[in-house]
């Protein structure tokens, strides 16, 4: 015995998201049933939205419903520099800190040779591109992650960059902030001793 | 600065998931935007048809497309028996078993006096009149949780259907099979004494 067919499609549809098995899936479409109508439609029109109306924008690699997107159309964001990172979602993080106010670029990746992942599957090809329209980009600064594929990446980008006389900087490593010492990792408190700064 | 618009409205509709907060829901919207758009399509194409095509059985209370349900239209199964449980998902789940042919009654819920939920909240009274129109039923298997709720809606139910001659029984309490004698609690131990069996 299965659960009546439009159970099963909606749990079969749950099951695709990441981190979601078919217990969860199950709880989900049941609690799906439960929900009110008009929060079930609209759910199921910002899905379909989600997927019609974003794009990646055709100048920094955002995903936005504009193009170009809202950052690299606001003029009064600082020109002369541009922050790399791996993700969309790194935009909106380090925008939300109200400390960085240039513009971005978003590769969709990190370099890595185990999955096959080289130079020609990132957006690199478009920030270069777009280094040489804009000369007055002063710095780059390469946001990519802490691991090892983000450091490689960031390396490949300051051996790409800099030989344009443009100034490629990295992110600081260090100590989280609130973080215990006790806890840290030894890489991570060998970047900080590193790092250290004068009080 | 915010999300482009479609996305932040798929983040609120995956925020209304229960167990699900705004970071899992960012992480899983960005995830629906870089999957297959059939995907995507069926995802919501299923939202909307289990929250349309699905409904409670007029009999059994328990969930599906068509009235009455697929278990009370058919015939084959034992018509002298009915298992009450919570909720539709246990009807699946001891259906599974194989052990178990006859009829199903989906209460959607258990008495609650914390949470303000009565006899009258519950699905109970098409009980009490499926059993009035059906003499054929000479038991009824009281499959609700083994919490105190669960014990409560249980005795309440016994009280009464018992006075109509119907047998009522309860699921047996004890280890789960595989589990530890060790990492028992007190209570399920307790049971599992009482309800020993000869070998």
């Amino acid at each position: 015995m299965q659960y009546p067919a439009p159970i099963e499609k909606l749990i079969a549809s749950y099951m695709k998201l990441p981190g979601i098995g078919s217990k969860t899936a199950t709880r989900l479409a049941f609690y799906t049933i439960d929900m009110n109508k008009d929060d079930v439609d609209a759910f199921a029109t910002s899905l379909t939205e989600a997927k019609s109306k974003l794009h990646y924008c055709s100048i920094c690699g955002n995903i936005t419903d504009d193009d170009p997107c809202e950052i690299c159309q606001d003029q009064g964001r600082d020109q002369t520099t541009i922050l790399v990172v791996e993700q969309p979602k790194d935009v909106m993080s380090i925008d939300r800190t109200n400390e960085y106010h240039g513009l971005y670029h978003v590769l969709h990746g990190v370099l890595s040779p185990i999955e096959g992942r080289g130079p020609e599957d990132l957006n690199i090809e478009s920030l270069i591109t777009r280094l040489q329209k804009h000369p007055e980009v002063k710095e780059v600064i390469v946001a990519t992650n802490a691991t090892p594929e983000g450091e490689a990446t960031a390396q490949y980008l300051a051996r790409l960059i800099k030989p344009a006389q443009i100034k490629v900087t990295r992110l600081a490593h260090g100590l989280a902030v609130g973080s215990d010492i006790e806890y840290a990792d030894e890489m991570t408190l060998l970047k900080a001793v590193e790092g250290r700064t004068e009080i």
